[in-house]
Parts: C-alpha cells; structure tokens; sequence
C-alpha cells in the first residue's frame, strides 16, 4: 500500500481525493495538506477516511509514512514544492504545468537528477489516460495505420474564461493548447521540431485585451517527418469538443466526443444526438483516476512514469514556440527556445 | 446518515458494496452477511470500512442500527428474508426477481400491507437507471416523441449460459427477458395487456434439453393501445446487444449499445468501431449504483420507490403469460396469469 | 437491344420510363401505352425518344417488335394484361403486387407454365435492387453472419395516406407490410411458414373507418427455424423510416437511413442529422432502375429473374395470412391460405 | 432548349455528356467534338442522340446554332479554346484549371471584359455542387452556426498517381488542393489572405524526385478573419476520403464521407462500416451533373454564374502561394503572388 499526501484541496484536489479512494486500490491517501481548505473539501476527505488533514504541506513533506505526494497546489507552486519533495525523497505526481518557465522547470530536473534514488515523477496530462485518446495511441502502436503521417487535434472549450484567468492561466497555448501539443507527441511517438501558429480574437475582445487570443491554430511538423494541425476555440456553445484522428499507410484512426448517452430523437426538427459532455471534470474524471493509478504502479513496480518530467518541459518549450511564432508570424523551431 | 446492511456478498452483492461505497454519499454499509463469504468479497468490505461481516443475516435483521436492508441472497430466499425484514421494519431493496412464483410475491406484498408504518420497498430493475435507457424513458415523460404508439427492445446476451443455470434460472422469459418487460411498461408508461411469443433452440441443443429456449421474440399489446417488439438472443458474438426504441406520434427515440471508446480505425478492411462492452456489470455498473441511490433518496425523502413490489409482481405475472404462450401457441391475456 | 413497351404511364410508369432511358443500356423502349395519359408523361416520353405513344396497350402487345413488357397499369388489371402478353409471347415485367386475389395469380402462373417457351416473368419488389437492402442480403450470402437466426424489419412511411387509398389498396398488410413481408423472405433466404400480426388505429380513425389499421406489427416464424419481426406505421412524422436487421449465429448486419446528405449541425439544441429521404420514389430511385436492368438482363442471358410470379403469388398469400390472423388474433399458418 | 457543343471526350467530356442527357433538361447536346475520339465515347455519344461528332472544335465554335460549350479539353487548351469561344459569342463551361499560369487566364478574362453581350464562364468546381458541401454551404449562409470562426477540410485520394501525372498536373497544390482552398472560400464566404504550407514526400518517393509532395497541410488566414486547415494525402487506402468542418459563434456543421451503403456488421471483428467510395467520378458524379445544371440555369436565367473566372484566377494564386510558402518555409500573402 503506498501512502500517498495530497497537498492542494481545491477542485483538481477533491478530483484526485475521489478518484484515489474509489479506483486506485494500491494507494492509501493519509494526508491532505491546503492552508485554506474549504469545509466542503474537509468533509469530503473526511468522509473518505483521510486521518490528517492539515494546512501546511511541510507536515506531509516531512512525513516519513508518506511515500507519494500529489501535488495540486496553485502553479507558482509546482517547481518549489516539487523540489523539496524530492529532496525528501518522495514520488511526486504534479499537477500540469509544472511551470511556465522552463528555467524552473530545470531546476526541478536538477533536482530529480541529484535525488539518491530512483523517484518517480509524473506530470499530469490526464488526456493521456482518456479512454478515446488512449485507443488511438494503442491503434498506432499496434500498427494498425502503419507509419504516422498526419494527426490533428481539434480541442474547443465550451465557455470563454474570464480574461482574468487568460492572463494568470499563461494564455491560450500554455493553459489550453498545451494538452494538445502533448497529444500530437503522444500519438505521434515523435517530437515536434517546427510549429508555425495562427491567432485571432474572434469570441472576446476582453481576451484581447489582456493579449491573448481565443482562437488558434498551430500546424508542426514531427521529427519523423509527420505533419500536425491542431484547432482550439474557446468557445464552441454545443459543449466541449475533444476530437483527434491520426492518419498513416495502413490507415486512419479517429475519435468522437463522448456524449451523455446513445439516444437519438427523431422529429420533424430533425434526427438528434446528445450534445458532447459541458465540462471537463465531468467528461475526463476516469481520465484522472487512471493516471494517478498509472504512477502508484509505476512506484510499486519501480517502472518508468509514461509522461515524465520531460515531457512537461518539452510541451511548455513547444507553447513558448507558439507564442513566438504567432508573434513573429513565422515558423518556430523549437530549438529556438531555450531550456535554461 | 441511512445505514445499510447487505445480505449476500456473492457478484451483485459485491457490485452493491462498491456502488454504495463510491457513489451513495447518504448510505453507509454497516454490515455484511454471508455464510458462506469468499475472501476476496471480506477483503473488499474490509477495505470500504465495512465494520460488521457475519455469516447469519438474522444478525443484520436484528440489529435496530440497520435502517435499509440490500437482498442479494439466492433468489429462492428473496421472499423469506424480505418477509422478515419487513416485520422487523426495514426497508429493503431487493435484487430481482422477487421470486419465480407469484404466490410467494403475494405473501410479500402482504407483509408490506401489514406493516406498521410506511417502509420503502424497491425492486432491482436496474436497467431504469442507465443512461441510455433513462434518456428515452425522459424524452417520452418530455412529450418529445407524442403519444407512444409502438416500443421494440432488442436485449443480446454476449455468451450462451450453462443449461444448467438456465434451469436453476427459470428459463429465458423469467431470467433475462424480465428486464425487457419491464423495459416496455417502463418506456411506455403503461401496462402490457397481452403477449404472443415464439421461441427457438438455435444456439446451443443443451438448453433445449434443458426445456428453455435460447432465441425468443414477444409481441406486446399495451393497455394504452401500443405495440410491443422484443427479440432476445442468449449469444450475440459481437458482445452484449442492448438497445430499445420508442415511436409515436410526434417522432422517435432510440439509443445504441455503449462502447469502450469513440474510437473509429479506417483501414482497407473497412470501417471499424469498437464492440459493445461485453459483461453486463461493466455495462451496467452505473445503473446498479444509480437504484440504490434512488432507493436511499426514496428513505430520506419518504417517497415511493419507482420500481416497487407491484413492478416486481407484474413483471414475473408477464414473463409467465410468454411461457404459456410459447407451450400454446396462441396470445395469452396478463389476466389469464393468476396472481395467488 | 431489348425492345421494350411500357404499359401504364402514371407515376410509376414514368419512373421507369426514366430509369430506363438513363440507366438500362441494353433496352430501348419503343412504345408507352396509356388510355388517358397526361400531358407531362407525353413530354417526358417524345424527350427521351420514344417513338409511339399510343392509347391502347393491345397495340404493344400486338407488335411483333416489342420483346418485353414493363406493366405498370393500374392493379386490377395487371393479371389480365400479364396473361395477354405472356400469351403473345412476351417478357412481363409486372408491378406488385401482381393481384389481391390468389386465384388469378394463379391465373398467370399458369400461364405462364402453357407459355411455349422460356418467357421471364419478373415481380416489382424493387426493394431488394435497394443498396441498403442488397447489401445485408449479400453479407448473409457471404456468410458473414453465419446462420440466420432473427429478422428484424421496420418500415415507416412519413404520411398517412387517404382513407379512399386504403380501401382500394388492399390495407396495410396487402399494400405495405408486402414489401416487408418479402424482405424478410429475401433476407433469410427462407420461406415464412407461421404468423402472427398485431394492429392498432393510433394515427388516423378514418383509417380505422376504411376498415384498416395504420400501425401493425407481425412475429413470423420462417421456415429454416428462424423468428422474424415487423413493424409497420403509417406515419413515421421524421420521414420515410426504412431500415432492416438480420442477427445470426456469426453476428449482424443492420442498416439505416438514407439522407440528402451526411451534414452534422452542433449547436446548443444538439447535435442534429439530417432526416431520412421523405418520399419513397426519391428513396428507392436507383432500386427501380436497377430492378428492370436486372429483368432485360436476365432476358439477355436467359436466366430466371431473382424475383418471379411464385414470390408474387407467395408474399399476398403471407399478407392475407397477416390479415386472418389479425382478424382472429391466433397465429396463422400460411398454408391455411388457399393459392387457388 | 440550350444547344450544347462539348469539346473533349475524354473521361470527363463522357461524364458531362451522361450528366446533361439524364439530368439536365433545358439542354442538348448537339455536337461533340474530339480529334482522337474513342470507340467507346462515339458510341456513348450515338446512344445519347449525339448529332454531331467531329474532330475539329472549331466546327462547334463556328456553328452558329450552339449557344454553350463544355470544355473538356487538355488544361493546356483551356485558355486558348475559351478566348475563341468568347470571341464567338458562346457561354462556355471550362473545366478546372482555367490555366496553371495566371496571365493566361488574365486573357480570358480580358476576352470575357470585351465581350459584346453577357456572356457567362462557369468554372468547374464541381465539388461546390455536392451534396455534403452544398448542405454545409447552405448552412452557414442560412446562420445556423453564427459568424464563421474556422475552417477545415481534409482531402486524401485513394491511390497515389504516377509521378508523371504529378508532374503535368502541376503537382498537388495546383491539381489536388486547387479544390480545399475553392473550399474555404466557398464554405466561409470569405477569401484567403496568407497561407502557410507545409509538405513531405511520406508515400512515394518517385513523387520527390518529380518535385513534388504527397502530404501537405495548409493553414490559411481568412479576410473575414477566420482561420482554416487543409490536409490533403495522396493515399488513404481506406478509399477517398473528402471531408470538412466548419465552426463559428453559434455552432458547428462537419460533414462525412458518402458511403456505398448504410450497413454495419457487427462480428467478433468489430463494428464495421463500409468503406468511403473510392473514385472520385463515382463520388462526385452527381456534383458534375448540378453545376451543369447551374450553368444552364445561369444562361436560361440571364444570371451570374456562381462560380465564375474570377474564382478560378483566385484559386490557382492561392494554390501558387502555396507552393511558394512550401519552397521558402514562410507564410505568404496571396497578394504576393502576381496575377499577370
């Protein structure tokens, strides 16, 4: 049983607190740590049997039972408590980003390198996990399309953020597109070399103003040799719209939106689907639960974490590429943007 | 806080200890009674922080903390144990079917009569609580489709039972047709009149042998004037089959078969979707936990169950009426089917 | 060349004479025959090039140029006419159904056998010429499916017809479940031995007045132990509803809907198709055409037409053993109907 | 009644000549006109009542009784055939290209200006007359998805041509995409601004040596400041692969590939579909029938035709940026590109 310390209680927290207690049966959550916990929080942990509930996170980094730690703090968090995490010799599984600047990113890598054992850190693409993505990326490695040729990523959001979280949030490529640009590697098996971005603000002008778009492309091309087309939208009013094909020699796979159920209504307005599920927690909550599942076994089986620290610093330098190239309206490399 | 006992800890008992643990937050299993209980169900209960696990369910009756009591006993103690509970004032909610004979319902029906104060007694015809099924039955509740004129159900079993079970089962109609019944009372809103079925032994000789049949369609007729559909096969290769549709005058509703991913491959063998979820727990996992919630919400709010010992009743009262049917060759009246 | 005369130029009679000017390369067609012709049916004859357009259908089958007949008059005189040409030594093509009345379709079929030599007689069940229709029917050729062991056809028109259409067409089950009835046929590669039908007044009372039902359903038993549903409504207000099963011991082949086109609209009222082809003449377009080239063809190789006067003759006496049954609420036995 | 002169009778002049006889009834064909005409078109042409067939076009132009011409000659005698039919006082349908040189077509278009009387010059963008585009069209004009936000359209041949086809083509831009990027602007109503393309030579390597690339994807700026995606393979070998999406303020409409069939088997396999149609004249058949249509309807009207000489001036300089974008790995304003 691996004893794991949740250290952040607000929405993403309550996800991992739920999701550990009913579906990751090798894992015991015996701390919870939030300096601002909200009662509802409280009692939900509570009523999940966690014994020590306290503010501050120090008490479950210096916890000798405590084995794992999920970290959902606020972002500008990540890479300080990553850090003194692995000093003390704890697996992390840290929410993504890790930060928004590689240069953090790297202290967090150093950090794992000097560690005296092999710790496992996890960065939390969920969308990895999913259902639909995963089945995609089992297709391409069983071969069924052959060599990769071409994937797309389409990723709209069913309701504009607030432009206040548009800024903090780190705009639209690093708080949104990110998944995606971890999507096309995934699927893909290759590395993105180049990306060339488009921009526009078509939805909010309010997200204009804080400098960001709300709508985007991004066309890159894949160390071996494959080309990507990713779309996102901030607002797409029939719901959230989560959709990848990747397309090879042998052929094509493609998935659809996960609806509410299978029901079709027939009427004289027409033949009628559900609309996609609104919300993300709603339509990737097994996602969240499966890649925390993911990581405690990567601990008890001393295996590898699929999506390592590595992967969230490349995925950061691929949306620093964005920006720049939708500033610079120009094709980026992403060897233009330094590490360090 | 209602507290639960369950009785019996075999497949669907241990489906009920997961469901109530992760998904009914106003429940909590107090006690679980089985005599002869395998390790891994006691290792489950355990490590849900099932306090109390006893061989005699007696123990579970005569514990006055026990609010609500969860029958998944053998079917041939449904209506014995239900009796007792009901005298000792619990509310039950009991796996279906109540029991295979009419006259032993009755008894059961009597004891709730008599009982002193308003008990809630609930039948589990899960399937009312699966997505894809609630969906149509609310579009019909909605008006969207009109009057319902004509319903069909096409249910599928994945892999052909021993002959064996079928006996012991009550044969095709009392077994796995039951749910389909109910599915057309349910999605219809009204009371079948009368039915003519025809069966066949096209599968597997054992089940004739066994004197059931393992491919069967009914033809319904509703009390509210529509018609009915229902085909039934003990083994469709592709996976478990369950879809229904309802018509009527202003339109149609129809749901399809769940599948583990939207995953579609696109190769020269064609175009190729993922197979319906094979094992009706995994398909219907949702819909267990979602009647006991129901059941508990029913206890806390004192209102009637939807699905009651009259549904329990009715529906073995129907299910006879087929097998008659099917021996006579000829449409056979519910009302032939006495209920003492 | 196959020369060919139309008998009929009503509605039907101009669908083929369009099908085949543009789509039967190895026939011409020399003649249209009509006592009160319209019009627009002139036109469109002299537009594609048909030389004599005449009054009296006698002059066709007088003329010694003319191979085949395609026989689209009105029903009661189809088995008149079909004995004169088969007689002056032609070909008949003859709409369904052939009659109403056993006796002279019998008339024909013998006929046909005193005919002196090898004359193809072929039955309008344009349906299985249906791309939808033809494929389930291969794939089960192909064995894909392995034995056949359910059939499931439902088949809805969009609009109630006149009450006066009802009478004169012979009711539901004579005029519009024959198509289904023969479906069934066609699709398990079986003959229907026993029925049971079921029918209701629901859409229309003067439907019900005309002495008719507009929703029916029929349980068939077909002869190789295969069970068969139908169900029939004469109102389906989303449009022409056309879609067949066929289950078997290897799996299913099922079909839908044709639409004008495979648009999806997602907005916040859902996810929206378009609805099914309204009209049966648009639906079943390319079935007509391909039905009579199938006919000159089987001239041309003289080879046996797929569909000839014994399927004419066999799918009445299954409809009249729906109506008896109906009539008597009892399954029925085919052979309880006499053919003479 | 147009009279219609066709000037080549090549794959495409036999399908403009099937086209007009069976669904365009306000023209005929009067002359066909091919130097090295095959015995199978001369014979098509005789069955369709063809008049007059000749080697020499000039016959058609020079006849004083054809109002219209189908040009269906070698791209290379498009211009020249065009400016010589204007000259004369003829309509002319030209199919596309026009030319792959700008100022070529800036001639017609010089010719079309000096033109004594209106004269119409229809374009063949057939794709614009398909079903599923014509929906998605009609949708977006009709609001159904509010302001257009995003574009895309993914186009994959089945098989990949002989690298010689490729190069006379003018390569995929010019011969392949020519039809995505007609596609955004139909589809957004709006005209392409900058284009950034990426290609690879991933299917044949006989393709690179030509010049030329089988994968490539474009990511285009729209006037109306939407943003669009193309991704064309020369081999998907599932079949012809034609589809497109567009999203705006109020929704989203997507289209999916026509299929020979609606059925689906559902075997231990899978769920299978059939696979798209995989040739594009049987694909688009229809599509090249309605744009005729259309330009008869145009001339008979007195009408602009909706797809004129502009548009495909427009199309070959999007298609020219392109390729410079690919050459230069940068975004390329269209209006870089001169237009004589």
């Amino acid at each position: 049983m691996i004893q794991v310390g949740i250290i952040g209680a607000g929405r993403i927290g309550q996800v991992h607190l739920r999701g550990i207690a009913s579906g990751v049966p090798n894992a015991c959550i015996r701390s919870l740590a939030d300096p601002t916990i909200s009662p509802q929080a409280e009692q939900l942990a509570r009523s999940l049997g966690v014994q020590h509930i306290m503010p501050d996170y120090h008490d479950i980094i210096d916890d000798p039972k405590i084995d794992a730690i999920i970290l959902c703090s606020p972002t500008d968090l990540h890479a300080k408590i990553s850090i003194e995490a692995i000093r003390a010799g704890k697996h992390v599984f840290c929410e993504k980003p890790v930060d928004h600047e590689l240069s953090k990113i790297a202290l967090v890598e150093t950090a794992l390198k000097n560690a005296g054992r092999n710790l496992k850190y996890q960065v939390g693409f969920n969308r990895r996990y999913d259902h639909n993505f995963l089945a995609l990326r089992k297709a391409v490695l069983e071969g069924k399309i052959g060599d990769v040729q071409f994937i797309r990523v389409s990723s709209r959001d069913p309701q504009v953020p607030h432009a206040g979280f548009v800024k903090s949030s780190g705009g639209l490529f690093l708080d949104m597109m990110i998944h995606d640009l971890d999507m096309i590697r995934y699927l893909s098996g290759s590395e993105v070399v180049e990306v060339y971005a488009q921009g526009a603000v078509l939805i909010d002008p309010a997200i204009g103003e804080a400098g960001d778009v709300d709508t985007a492309t991004v066309s890159a091309r894949m160390e071996n040799g494959a080309l990507a087309l990713i779309d996102n939208s901030r607002q797409a009013v029939y719901g959230y719209d989560q959709r990848a094909e990747v397309f090879g020699s042998k052929g094509c796979v493609q998935n659809a939106n996960d609806l509410p159920s299978t029901m079709v209504v027939s009427t004289v307005e027409g033949i009628v689907a559900e609309k996609p599920l609104w919300f993300f927690l709603e339509r990737y909550m097994d996602s969240y639960r499966a890649e925390v599942r993911a990581f405690i076994d990567s601990i008890e089986n001393d295996t590898e974490p699929e999506v390592g620290i590595a992967d969230g610093r490349r995925t950061i330098q691929i949306a620093l590429a964005c920006k720049k190239s939708l500033d610079e309206n120009r094709p980026v490399r992403i060897d233009e943007i330094p590490i360090h």
